[in-house]
């Protein structure tokens, strides 16, 4: 923890530009390719592009899919998301056959809730918090609805999630780290009470993977899901993961019996018989080209400490957190989620209530960050790419909005989607 | 007729070339990057590569995602699906607002079966024939077993699947071109007959879209789904589609609510609202990257009349089969499917006991086709990018193969995977 307060101390621009000298991940940063005037704070959305992505995909378009044609599913693809889950292993804290990397988060999350709901027979009740990220309980009622009385969602409030672990509950499902508030949940803790009771955990690892150390494995944790283009940077729309723990192997069926989730999917045989491990969860056509970029992207990682990462992480959040806190004083800006470092994750929200024009205003400056309606303004720190002095900017240029009421200009404040 | 006929009257190489100069598509070839000294006809696994693709590709990657960042979700990317499915349009005879274009076909026809089975309640049976492509089986099998009693798959011969339709059929599950025995089914009066019955139409387009005219509005289709990767030529798993007859918008429900199927997906709001038409079945976020490739790939069909694409696939069919016939006389090789042209789709399917090592060694000489077990040889004529030539020399090379046991040959009879 010494170390972490001393990135604190940075009372000025050179106090934080000494930190990115002393930076053992500073290295990182140039594997990235970055546009010049942005302070890119929104890799909590969209990662920035590694530098390696363009030629590879390059490579694939030309080389694997116009010269080899159809040979390069053996020669180069049908092994491809098992490599990409060899790189997620360190990430998660799990096994490479306990990984798959198939679909979209959405997908992965109505397989593993049917998978799981399977599991836990005679019990109907998906707990989870309200306020969770929509598009999760968006697809656990549908499955609830597809079901009929057999499942139904049950949301408490974030805080009282655990003890509301009763021994109705089939499935826990919640965010590792909350898109809007930041909160981290403490895995381990959650799976030892969901599985006193008899139930499973679900976690939804999007906002979390990449920039804070995981241990699934260690955590207890029963199913994971998660995106590729956020913290993983593996560009627009990559392919998701998704976690099944050692063991659920052979006895969680995915719903979704897709040819390559068969054993032996290339026999084209009458009858469906699971593949091992997480790659029973595998289903339609892997999306090759998106597929590439996300193993191409994923070589940023190498060599790097997912533990340095977290303090990085929590450095870069606590030094803005720090220069956030005379602007909630003088504008009524509010800091969302946790104050313990450690028990947050690696962006940081702030509500105003003219949080779309700010983040506007901060665009137009080269500060791209994001914004959740009603009034959420979510800055991601990515300690992969960002430097202590771009957080300090990040502040300076929030303060200049706010101090000379910059948002308050017609262009900033008609409404476009802001993604 | 008549020019088809005259199609078939090739009788040496010279009468081929001479097609291939009076071929009104021959500008078309042109449009992909075809690898010199190679007669690819596997279209029907992986169409060829586009020109247009890598450079598109590598703007979406540098520009697009490096420059500008997450703001390509509002300036290029929100909009790209509904690009494609405007592509597709005219390609299905079907309007752009009852397609969607994402997800996968297994993840696509387990939303869509989902779907039908809610349009027609208290029905249990989704009737297929025996045979079908094995993963359409799986998925309907899958969907079966999460929903118990409520559903399960019941299969026929696929002669008497019009005819098995009665007033327990909830949904008739159908290829519109079969992958292995390339019959082309009726469309229009299976869904005919399912309609009189109270019953709903499934069809897979998969080896049909790209080389065949169709109609899926004026055929009274309900459902439909169809993979990108084939003769639509849109790269290694590509993005999937999907169709929903307008007379069931705003009533069939996608069993996967996924945050890009929500009327406002950007306002993360609590409980889910169905998007109108087609959109209602997107779900997670789109594969951008390989979205992007099927969308620069689509452009292969403009100005292309898909009815001249549909007589050239005839006309090439015809003189493949022509050739083939010696050959089953002199070595047992059988053709699968009717002998009628206009019951048939763009691929050949011939049986043979070393179908395996004679594939093999055709791909050797350059003549790259594809095995399915347990004996069957598949040679997709794409009328986009194959001569009558090719045709011409595909017929040879496997004379040559058969006539000289070039098969009997350790090297071509060890297996391996031949996607």
């Amino acid at each position: 923890m010494a170390s972490i307060e001393s990135q604190t101390l940075a009372r000025t621009r050179d106090d934080a530009r000494l930190h990115d000298e002393q930076d053992p991940l500073a290295f990182v940063r140039a594997r990235f390719r970055l546009p010049a005037g942005v302070h890119y704070v929104d890799g909590n959305s969209l990662g920035a592009l590694p530098r390696t992505v363009g030629e590879r995909l390059a490579h694939t378009v030309e080389h694997e899919w116009g010269a080899r044609l159809v040979r390069s599913w053996n020669e180069s693809w049908i092994d491809l998301p098992q490599a990409v889950a060899e790189k997620l292993s360190p990430l998660l804290g799990a096994p490479a056959d306990a990984i798959a990397v198939t679909d979209s988060v959405s997908v992965n999350l109505f397989k593993v809730l049917a998978a799981a709901h399977a599991l836990v027979p005679g019990r109907a009740t998906i707990l989870a918090e309200a306020g969770e990220f929509p598009t999760d309980l968006y697809v656990a009622e549908g499955l609830g609805r597809l079901l009929g009385p057999a499942l139904t969602v049950r949301t408490v409030a974030p805080e009282a999630l655990d003890e509301a672990i009763d021994d109705d509950v089939a499935i826990v499902l919640a965010s590792h780290v909350h898109y809007a508030t930041c909160r981290k949940r403490d895995m381990a803790a959650t799976s030892r009470i969901a599985h006193a009771h008899g139930a499973v955990t679900v976690f939804d690892l999007s906002h979390s993977a990449g920039v804070v150390a995981i241990d699934l494995l260690g955590d207890g944790v029963d199913f994971a899901i998660g995106c590729g283009y956020k913290y993983l940077n593996g560009g627009p729309g990559a392919p998701a993961y998704l976690y099944v723990a050692p063991r659920w192997h052979g006895r969680a069926r995915s719903p979704i019996q897709g040819w390559l989730g068969h054993a032996a999917a290339f026999d084209f045989a009458p009858g469906y018989q699971p593949a091992p491990g997480a790659r029973a969860f595998h289903c339609g056509t892997w999306p090759i080209l998106s597929m590439t970029a996300l193993d191409a992207a994923l070589d940023v990682f190498e060599g790097v400490d997912m533990g340095a990462v977290e303090r990085k992480s929590r450095a870069l959040c606590s030094l803005l957190l720090m220069r956030l806190q005379p602007l909630c004083e003088r504008h009524g800006l509010r800091v969302v989620g946790p104050a313990a470092l450690d028990a947050r994750g690696s962006h940081v929200a702030v509500r105003h209530p003219e949080g779309y024009a700010v983040v506007r205003a901060l665009i137009d400056r080269g500060i791209i960050g994001d914004f959740r309606p009603p009034d959420l303004m979510r800055f991601g720190l990515v300690p992969l790419y960002l430097r202590y002095v771009d957080v300090w900017d990040v502040a300076e240029a929030l303060a200049e909005v706010l101090d000379q009421r910059l948002w308050d200009d017609p262009r900033y404040r008609q409404r476009q989607q802001v993604t």
